[in-house]
């Protein structure tokens, strides 16, 4: 698998296993797709795939999920506690390996136009896709929920960029737009002053003139007796993890204070690794193409 | 595929195109097999195949090897440059993931039982395998080569570890063993004095009372103007990149002369630089199946 996409559609579904199990068979069953995991929540009522595949493969996924999950949720019935404007509420596309944000901005319209004609249901384009900066964030695209969609959308502000002008009778709409892999990323300080690890944060996120890429906050670990700076890395390639590591032991070495630890939190691309190792290695030329498992992945084709 | 094993047999065929393809079609077919190289030399004819599975497929392949090999190899009528005493010369084990040396001892024992009795091959174990330390090294196992052997055999000192007491008349005798993966790494430094790279190469070798793993010698890069110190890493676990890339920095502070960059030559298991990468960012609780391409790794069973 030379290219490496990852799908995370959320539906909403989150407590007829019957359903959510057929919709998950229907993913699994693409060819050259591999679901890796499907997470409900029955008080949210809402289940969240995990697939990847390349670009033709992930497509077929999309469309096969739609199918199964049209069928199968009436959003007239259905109540959670997480917000949802679609039976398939989101579907980001993100970038792993052999492939940009921007060959994901080009499948997330490729698929979005596609589900439009196909299924009769309106995409609004989010995140990196977003046409305009009023529809880059999720929340304001969901404002107004299901109940409140064919209101929201006779507005010519909320025109979706595919399908028809108002909301499907059962589905709702959807949200579909590439963004980058988000990683959950900790870094531990050995005090217990959290003044010193909002300072921190403050200095490193994007919000008050830090990285790019960056939110953070500080966070009391009281039963170890640390403070901890508390990381979402937005985008690992264009700001990653080795800088802001760097940054966050500056700042904390002006406070006198030792950074203890750090962690990843869920899954990682390697590529975040490789490139922390190729930085303090000063590695040349290196490629992810040396290291064996990419061979073993490549060799499926 | 959890358990990942390397196995590196070395053929003494390097020129028959026909034959070498048959051989490899034969590893290739094997169930849970992975063929993901073969290199051929003419003037040494001699080829080596780099395959993957884990314990069982390698074992199956290894088997399928010998039974391909034996049919169309006939060292009684072989020449080539390079020191020889099989038809299939050597068998390397090495533990990429979920697999350790002692594993692959225990593998490369059972393995050559078999293939002794299967195909009345005498074996020799060498390197971690090595029933004593006369044995470790290959180039002493091999010292008298085919046409030396049934002589050397006579010797009870190098009665076989396993199979008949004398070389099987057209395939002669294979060595077969464990070993830990072996990484090529340079370290460049900003300097043109040599002296420089050997006296670091000898403060970090095991020779000289270095580290354990290690391997090392000063290298002239006189297109860079530059010189190097050349490492081989013959086990990446106990004696990790991260640790002999500080200690050669270290040694080269001492000589006022910086680190410009180093380099992994050929290939490299992924572990080697999540060790890196958890090292310098000080991750807690880190493992690889935390990393996205492990799980794709495994999912295919």
């Amino acid at each position: 698998m030379r290219t490496i996409i990852e799908c995370v559609p959320n539906i909403s579904e989150g407590k007829d296993r019957a359903s959510i199990d057929a919709i998950a068979a229907a993913v699994r069953g693409v060819t050259g797709v591999r679901l890796l995991d499907v997470s409900s929540d029955a008080s949210h009522n809402r289940s969240v795939l995990t697939f990847v595949g390349d670009g033709p493969a992930v497509r077929a996924g999309v469309l096969a999920l739609f199918e199964a999950a049209l069928s199968r949720i009436d959003l007239r019935s259905h109540r959670g506690e997480h917000p949802r404007m679609g039976a398939v509420d989101v579907v980001p596309f993100i970038p792993i390996r052999g492939s940009s944000v921007e060959q994901c901005v080009a499948l997330s319209r490729e698929v979005g136009e596609e589900v439009a004609r196909r299924f009769g249901v309106p995409v609004f384009l989010y995140e990196e896709s977003a046409s305009s900066e009023k529809r880059r964030n999720l929340a304001d695209v969901r404002k107004g929920q299901f109940e409140g969609f064919s209101e929201k959308m006779k507005d010519a502000l909320w025109s979706p960029d595919f399908g028809p002008a108002a909301p499907h009778a059962s589905a709702g709409a959807v949200a579909m737009g590439a963004r980058a892999f988000l990683i959950a990323y900790n870094i531990n300080l050995g005090t217990r002053d959290l003044t010193i690890a909002d300072r921190i944060a403050k200095a490193i996120r994007h919000l008050s003139g830090g990285f790019r890429y960056v939110k953070a906050m500080g966070v009391e670990l009281a039963d170890r007796g640390l403070v901890q700076v508390s990381i979402n890395m937005t985008n690992y390639r264009k700001t990653p993890l080795h800088r802001v590591f760097d940054c966050v032991r500056s700042e904390a070495d002006r406070h006198g204070v030792p950074i203890v630890g750090s962690e990843i939190v869920g899954l990682t691309p390697a590529e975040a690794l490789y490139m922390a190792a190729e930085h303090y290695l000063r590695l040349e030329r290196f490629s992810a193409e040396q290291v064996l498992e990419t061979k073993l992945l490549e060799e499926e084709g």
